[in-house]
């Protein structure tokens, strides 16, 4: 199976004035004809969907279209929420979508949810975390001693039965941080120093058990820790600094042989 | 086919400070329950589904609630803006949601969309009319003389090939009057002399082509003109003047029988 990894589309974002509406809908036309022409079998959107909690209509009208018109290509779409978007708005029409093979994890509610597909002889397995904070998981596992981000999602990812043998892939949005680096930033987050947008790091170590973990959160497309933890970037370049970077969308290839492929 | 007629849910809606949500609730989970006992095939929902064009979490998660519950009993649903819905915000996810016989138009694009069933020998075709201004029809229309609600609601019709073998069901939010008559209003709605919430008044006769027609707008439950055009009333009451009248939800049967019974 083919998969396009994709973050942090920030639908309904304006700069100063300036209503990037037509630009986003010109971006998403654009990843739906490498969708097209690349054979996708399945779109990751690791969150950061929409720029405000209470998303403008002409932000709705844009993923209601985006999602019908990847529904009409049969393409698979994974969409979990980032701390732009509101959980529960983002999380409307989800139980009803799933019959048009969009899964949307946007509410976190104790379980580390998969979606699971037979691709040949390899199962392919896709768990989507929702953006989440250490306060809404600690009482789902009030055994573990939950501080912060990293605590929470170790929580979360220690308590899923995760099999070693499928070819397993995290969507989430948080701040992942490798050994004794942090992500370079694209200069349109807003940013601490432990904290991106109030969203603290943790580290990629974590994420062991996933052949390949789709990011989001931040904008500049980059590798964590190893080849397969990444953030897409944003598609559309949301600050001056990011002028200068490339926009590319990973193209991720996950077959029978031993690695995952990334173009 | 047999058919709960519903309309303005007003979900989200608070009275003074007090939030109505839980109400709201209960009462959708009454009507869920009346669906199972009668064995409903469908609900109409007649407009005014949110209190807001911005609806609230906790009015979203309602909504969600309510169309999976239905889609679980395999009940079908449909659905129309009213006056007190954005129109953009109840069609998110329309597209998609067709495909667990949820139907939802609230957006008008010039024609009079409908859903058809067969029921034995009887074709039951469900027309539905998202809530209209005269400025949003006209441009459709530019050979018709369109300068009020009425003129509107005409123009749509007139300009829509019905079929007077079938059983024709009308589901639209507007304010309907009978021949010398205003509708009695439930003291919840904003009221002018020849309006109420800035609608104006269309005549009962331009729906002659229906056999049944299921409106919202008016909060008490009531006929205008003849037997088969009524409000359902909205299912909590929304103010005192509304506290002595019984609320109940009108069944619709329809089948190959000369009229459309109603209990």
């Amino acid at each position: 199976m083919k998969f396009l990894h994709l973050g942090d589309l920030h639908l309904g974002k304006t700069l100063s004035d300036f209503d990037l509406i037509e630009d986003q809908r010109y971006i998403l036309d654009q990843i739906l004809r490498i969708a097209d022409k690349e054979s996708i079998d399945g779109v990751f959107i690791a969150g950061d969907v929409y720029d405000k909690s209470i998303p403008s209509e002409a932000a709705t009208r844009l993923l209601d279209y985006f999602l019908i018109e990847l529904a009409k290509k049969e393409i698979k779409v994974f969409m979990v929420s980032g701390n732009h978007d509101s959980d529960d708005r983002l999380n409307y029409g989800s139980a009803l979508f799933a019959s048009n093979q969009i899964f949307i994890s946007a509410v976190f509610d104790g379980t580390l949810h998969k979606q699971s597909f037979a691709d040949g002889d390899t199962e392919i397995a896709i768990y989507m975390l929702p953006f989440v904070k250490a306060s809404q998981v600690r009482h789902y596992f009030p055994d573990e001693d939950i501080r912060n981000y990293d605590d929470a999602v170790r929580a979360i990812i220690k308590n899923t039965v995760i099999n070693r043998k499928h070819k397993n892939i995290l969507v989430a949005h948080q701040f992942v941080a490798g050994r004794e680096e942090d992500p370079a930033l694209a200069g349109s987050e807003s940013v601490g120093t432990q904290s991106v947008g109030l969203v603290e790091k943790i580290g990629y170590d974590c994420f062991d058990d996933f052949d390949y973990v789709a990011l989001g959160h931040i904008h500049s497309p980059q590798k964590v820790g190893r080849d397969e933890i990444r953030y897409s970037g944003s598609p559309l370049k949301y600050s001056l600094s990011e002028a200068n970077n490339e926009k590319t969308v990973p193209l991720i290839n996950v077959s029978a042989e031993e690695s995952v492929q990334i173009e």
